[in-house]
């Protein structure tokens, strides 16, 4: 017997990836806030629901993929949320970018009601999730990833199961730290070319291929020496997971002292209004210097 | 009419690179202040010459590889140096990493005797020169740069023509930014999984084929995993380069907080003996936290 498939959350990135379960085949109940967005779900053949807690009775594994912490802790555990109609043995798949911490919690009371959980944050932006190339990052029991890895598929390439609950959520953080971190070096050594009057340009071009190569030297670099800072991953977005990163490694006494510098840079352009740009756009910040 | 080649410093780099040179088959003159070094070279039908200033009468391009801003200045202006035996129209070849400012100094001190020069500095490390496959980041003329390419490509692949005098060095001084910030980077990514009780080995594999992805990632990585710094690259070595990124910064009053930032965290784990360790084993001064 076919599994069915719900999820909640249809934004930039749970549009398409609903999409992508929809239209892989799968039997697929959908809930959004704004009801509009379900649109293009319910041409595709979707259930729309009237809350997270009709997406549960019908369905037997639940994708969320909302904003923040209090957002999955609304839909999950608020009036007509996915607790309340959750039946045993059904799987709430979380694939919002949230506080690994508060996913332990969670995922134990889920546990309560016989609810199996999975963190299951993404990489990979828009393009990544309308494509369905994205990286997923995955914490939980073994043999709840594989019961869902088949769905996964459908929206992922390089799928991790990284650990236990939460752990998921942690790679993730490590990711956006990378990401950051990488920014803030690109940026700086093409504001060291550019002071020299050197063309970053040719910079980047004999960087890209040795030991200072990265995906963001490639892409962000790109955008750097373009001035061009259409997202892409908007500022804002990164910073919220910056916070998650420096709320977590507080909470374990753990200095972070490079990540701490680029998210001061972040909001730095955020506070001038750059927050709907590309997160790249912190070489605007430091360029101003 | 062959151009006769002259090698000047023959050190981990420069031993490999100059044997390069000798076993494409071309003529090839070397100085190295310990003259055992010289031996393979002799052994391989090089001419082994008593001073620097013997090696530029003998030949058209003269390449060097020392250590340091000072040993270049010694090399080429001191007691027998290049510039005292330097026939007009004759190359000089810098593939050490010094000051850019000295470099575009040293290039006009020697375009008065009718000498050209380039800048030609390397990334890539001592594999990289056996192989012959080292990054080459030039700066000068292009017309010299063409005259001297058929014997960086026995020396490297990715060659770069990036600017005018200085450019060269210019482009290195970024590459140890990048690499340095990016060591970083991945380093208090790690940490955090470490101190989340996470697999850091996970984290990496999940990261690794997304936007966080790097050379660093993969191989730096994977030196903190293993907790193993057999060098690479030695710390005290990156740390010199910091030097000349930071003097550099200073001179054009740019900040480069996480350049400067990752600088420190070098010099703590050179207090500790740490210098002959890979510049990767700042990791080492994270963990201590």
């Amino acid at each position: 017997m076919q599994e069915k498939l719900g999820f909640i959350g249809l934004g930039i990135m749970g549009l398409p990836m609903a999409l992508n379960l929809r239209r892989a085949g799968f039997t697929v109940a959908v809930y959004n806030r704004t009801r509009e967005r379900a649109q293009a779900l319910k041409d595709a053949g979707a259930f729309v629901c009237q809350s997270p807690k009709e997406v549960a009775e019908k369905t037997d594994i639940i994708f969320t993929c909302v904003s923040d912490t209090p957002d999955v802790n609304e839909v999950l555990f608020g009036k007509d949320g996915v607790a309340a109609g959750a039946k045993k043995g059904s799987v709430v798949v979380d694939m919002s970018t949230i506080s690994p911490e508060s996913t332990k919690r969670f995922a134990a009371n889920l546990k309560m009601a016989g609810v199996d959980m999975l963190d299951a944050p993404v990489s990979g932006g828009e393009t990544g999730a309308i494509a369905g190339t994205l990286s997923i990052m995955v914490g939980g029991k073994e043999e709840v990833f594989n019961r869902v890895l088949p769905y996964f598929q459908k929206m992922g390439k390089n799928i991790v199961l990284v650990g236990d609950n939460g752990a998921g959520q942690v790679a993730k953080a490590c990711n956006q730290v990378v990401i950051a971190v990488t920014i803030e070096a690109v940026g700086e050594a093409l504001m060291l070319a550019e002071k020299c009057g050197v063309d970053g340009r040719k910079v980047r071009e004999a960087l890209l291929g040795g030991f200072a190569g990265s995906k963001v030297l490639e892409v962000h670099g790109n955008r750097m020496l373009n001035d061009d800072y259409k997202p892409g991953f908007k500022a804002k977005l990164h910073r919220k997971d910056m916070g998650i990163v420096l709320d977590t490694a507080k909470n374990l006494q753990l200095p972070l002292p490079a990540a701490t510098l680029v998210t001061l840079h972040m909001d730095e352009i955020i506070k001038q209004g750059g927050g709907e740009l590309d997160s790249s756009a912190i070489f605007k910040a430091l360029r101003k210097n």
